[in-house]
Parts: C-alpha cells; structure tokens; sequence
C-alpha cells in the first residue's frame, strides 16, 4: 500500500465520520511533521459547512458546564456536536487534575458528540492551527455544530475565539470583583453574553454590569445589525439554556441573511494563512538553530546585536528572505 | 538635526532614566515602524542587568494588589522599580474601567518606579516583543527590578512570564473551585507559588493544595536546584510580603551561583529573536495582503486550497523563502 492510497482512505474514513480515524487525523493537526499536515491539506476544502461556535470565559466562568448544557440541548433537535477544547483547566482536557471529567461522562457515550482536547502547555505556537484544523475535521466529518471552548485570555486564545462564526463570552457571578472576566479583554468579541451560574444570588450584578457596558457600546463587536444580547443561564436549574441555543441559531441565520457571514469567513481565511506562514518561519528557524544560526542567538545572548537584526540575519541565512 | 543625532540623544536621555524619554521610547516599542524600532535596537546593549521578575495569575488571583506590595517594600531599600502590565485586566492598565487606577497612586507620584501598560487587545501579534522591549528600556535606565505582570493563560503571555528570570505564579482562596488558577497550566514555570489573600478563610486548602501539587513534582520547573517555595501574603496585613522580597533576592542569587541565569538568558535571546521573525513575516505578509496575493487568501476563502498550502504560495511570492 503506498502512502497516498493510505492518506485517501484515511480522509474517506474521516468523511464518512468514523470516529478512529478522526481521532487519527487529529493527531496529525497537532503535528509538525509534513506527511502528516499533507492529510489536513486534503480535508480543508470538504469542510466549510458546520456552525462554528466559540465559547470563551476566564477559567471559573462556567464555561465547560455551559458547553455540556448546550451540547445536551442540540441533541435533543438531533444535532451532532463537535467540542474542541483549547482550555487546559477545562474537564473537556486530559489534565483533569480533580476527576471532573467525570461530569462529562454522559456525553463521551453519545455517537453524536465528539470531545477533543488540546494541550497547550508548553508549545510555541501552533496552537491556533491545530484547534481550526481539529474543528474543520468535526466539519468535514458531518457534525453540525462545532464549539471551540478557550479560556478567555491571551492573544492564541482570542484569535481562536475570534475564528469562530458566533462568540460566546460567558461571565459569572460571584468571580473575583463581579466584573473581573468583562475586564479580561474578550467583551468586544461576544455575539452573545452568557451570565453562568445565574442562580446565584449576586448574579444580577454582572447582569446589570454587562447591559451597563453594552450600553456604553463596550461590549460587543461593532459595525453590526446584530445587537448583541445578554443572558442568564443555571446548569442548576436549565434556565435560559434553550433561549440561548435559539439565540446561537438566530444568529448564524442573521449572519447568512446579512452577508456578513462571508466577511467573517474571509477574515478568518486570512488569519489562518498568516498563522500557517508564522509557523513554517517558526519551525525553519527551530530546525536549523544548532550550526547554521547558533552564532546568532549567541550574539544576541551577549547583547552584541539586537534581537530584530538577528532576526533578519536568520532570516536571510535560512534563504527566507533575500 | 538629523535623524541620527534625535536617535543618539533619545537614547542618551533614557540612559540618563529620563521620564519622557523612556516613554517615547516606550511608544516606539509598541510601534511597527523600522525608523522606531532602530532606537530599540541601539538600546538593547545596555540592558541586561536588572532583575526581570515575572508575575502571573488569572484575573483576580490578587498579583496587581501584589505587585504594589512588592514594589513598596522594594522601594524601601531604595531599588529603583519598573512594572510592565501586560493584563488588560490589571489596574495598572489603562482599561481601569472601575477607576482601581487610584489604587496605584501612591506608586505614580514615586520616582524610583515606573509604570507602563501594554494594550493587548485586536492585536496580532507584537506584543511579546513590545513587552520586552519595554522592561529592557527600564532595565537600560538603570531600573533594578522590572516586574512584568501578565495573566497567567495564553501562549503569548506564558513566553513572556518565561521571558523572566524569576517567576512568581499568584494564587487566591475562593476563585472558582480554589484550584483553578492552578489548573490553567502555568503551574510548570513557577520559581515562586504565592497564595495571596491569605487573610480569607480558606487560604489554608489553597497552600494545602500547591503543596501537595509540588510534593507530585507537578507545580515547578524540573532540572533545578531551586525548590520552589510557598509562600502567603495578604496586602490587607503585609502579611508575607518582605520574606516574598526577600525570596525573589534569594531566586536571582540561586540562578547566578548555579549557572542556570546562563542558560536562562540564552534561552529568552533565542525566544526573541523567533518572535522578531515572525513579526517580521506577518507584517510582510499583512502589508502586501491587497494585490500581490490577494487572490490566494481568496482561494482559501473558498476552500480551494488549504492555509498551509496557501502559506508557502504567500511565502514563495513575498520571496520569502527560494
């Protein structure tokens, strides 16, 4: 069997959903090796389809409860799922330190959803390209809907949230000063503002903060028809799930109806070129960073060059610019 | 006057530790410009003798309070002291949306510190390279401590906490489950672990907790002679915070009798200058995005061909690469 046979069965597997060879090529999104991303390469163009829904939220916010209860909701309309979760501290992730993957059991035996987590720790860069490569497998892969949970901080983590078609910022009660989480940068990306754990007794609170900074024109994305709502949700009680799952719905079909799906789809196009273009530079360098460059770095270790002329001297030794 | 003669003198008055002139050139380390970024490049030989202490955490773990604490005791013993926010959450930001700015006033009037904010959001990229720019003008400007506070999540913001040579990780009794700071995965780059707040009730399970993470080898950098401490502070006592001092002192003796701040040092020379290249090829690519290779970001849009695919087009016709 020679390599391509073996790379077209793979992608025929993935594209009829078999849940192995999914897992297999997601390993490959998280590679650097080049036989492996040639596979992504061949998938990109089957996906495209899938409503892709960033969740994003410091950690504490609620977020993963929140991401259980959407999922279970969807599934009830016969929705498949995909979550991709980029939140080390999430129970979606391996790392799970307190067992609370548990709580995710009745959803790891549903056929229709389909959980993977990413490490973050320790890799420099890439991140961004595995989580939409991972996404864009679930798309391919026929599931309806995917959610991308990142923790809401970090520049990775916002243009991941960022390169989903609707952004949930979820915010909770009761987490540090009440507004803390609206401080952390992400409000300007929510399509939708989730109030978590409502049943809580200072909810009401970070409910009246976030129409508060709404109002200021703090809070949402701008130039848009869309104005963008708040809502109270309780993993406790259910309340305000199935609103907020009609909302998701209402505006992929707002972003269909005003063409502003296909901006955001070409914006999204951009930024995961420019992340792939970073990535190959990346990884040149680190290849070649032992004979070629090391006087480099070693001059900049003593500070006899500065780190952009370096740059550029690698750069130009690496035949990466001329 | 000529270019080069502004440029000498700039950077004369910075190493003189000229207020407005480190704040020019601080504003050139957030620019794009080549004619801005020589000044940094004429600069980065006179630094490197400041003690850069890194200080992360989730947002409301507590480490602005902190740093104020710290900062107080280190002006005690007359240190002059830069602090570089990169938390668009922290007071010192200039975000401040609940006015905590005035928290800090007892610092701004003060001389002998140095406060300077980054803004972090819609940016893509730069913003580790800004970061350290910037905590290199104070180190050149005769500043011997520079903190630099980030939240502790976020690939960008875990390359510049590991940009320092010693790095404290802030904890807080009661945000989320009590755990969760420690589960967002910088945990590993602690020199330091910190509970603040350590006047709350339930401080003790948080120390509890680190300590026994450390105990499993799971919260501190492996391969060091350094054990790494806990320690409680709380700003409402003073509580802990000069053995913190105290301890950062001990950290920065530890690295220079060992030899590990060699290793250290060469490893954050060879993290800037890859991060200076990726600049350097996103700003390449950003600036020639409308006609040159416009059509290819437009054929990823429409999925008929992939974003690594794309890259290497983009790369090749930028004649980045041969």
């Amino acid at each position: 069997m020679n390599f391509s046979q073996t790379a077209e069965s793979l992608l025929d597997r993935v594209l009829k959903g078999e849940t192995r060879a999914m897992a297999r090529m997601m390993s490959f999104a998280e590679s650097s090796r080049d036989d492996h991303r040639v596979h992504l390469g061949s998938l990109y163009k089957y996906a495209g389809h899938a409503h892709v829904v960033g969740l994003t939220g410091v950690p504490g916010s609620g977020k993963s409860t929140l991401a259980r209860c959407i999922t279970l909701a969807l599934r009830e309309t016969g929705k498949r799922v995909g979550i991709v979760a980029v939140d080390p501290s999430s129970p979606f992730s391996g790392g799970a330190i307190l067992g609370d993957r548990v709580r995710m059991g009745d959803l790891a035996t549903d056929s229709g959803v389909f959980i993977r987590s990413l490490a973050t720790r320790g890799s420099l860069g890439g991140l961004a390209r595995a989580a939409l490569d991972t996404a864009d497998i679930m798309d391919a892969a026929g599931f309806d809907i995917v959610l991308i949970e990142t923790v809401g901080v970090g520049q990775d983590e916002i243009d991941i949230a960022t390169a989903a078609h609707t952004v949930i910022v979820t915010s909770a009660p009761g987490l540090g000063d009440g507004i803390q989480a609206i401080k952390a940068g992400v409000l300007e990306i929510a399509d939708v503002h989730v109030v978590a754990k409502s049943d809580r007794p200072d909810a009401e609170r970070t409910l009246g903060d976030l129409n508060a900074m709404l109002n200021l024109g703090l809070a949402g994305r701008g130039l848009s028809e869309w104005a963008v709502p708040v809502i109270a949700t309780s993993a406790e009680t259910g309340d305000g799930v199935y609103d907020l799952v009609r909302l998701i719905d209402e505006h992929f079909s707002h972003l269909k109806q005003s063409g502003e799906l296909f901006a955001r789809r070409k914006k999204i196009a951009e930024m995961r070129v420019l992340k792939a273009a970073e990535d190959i530079v990346r990884e040149r360098i680190q290849l070649n960073c032992g004979d070629e460059i090391g006087p480099i770095f070693n001059d900049v270790f003593q500070r006899k060059i500065d780190p952009l002329t370096a740059a550029k001297m690698v750069l130009k030794r690496l035949n990466l610019v001329e």
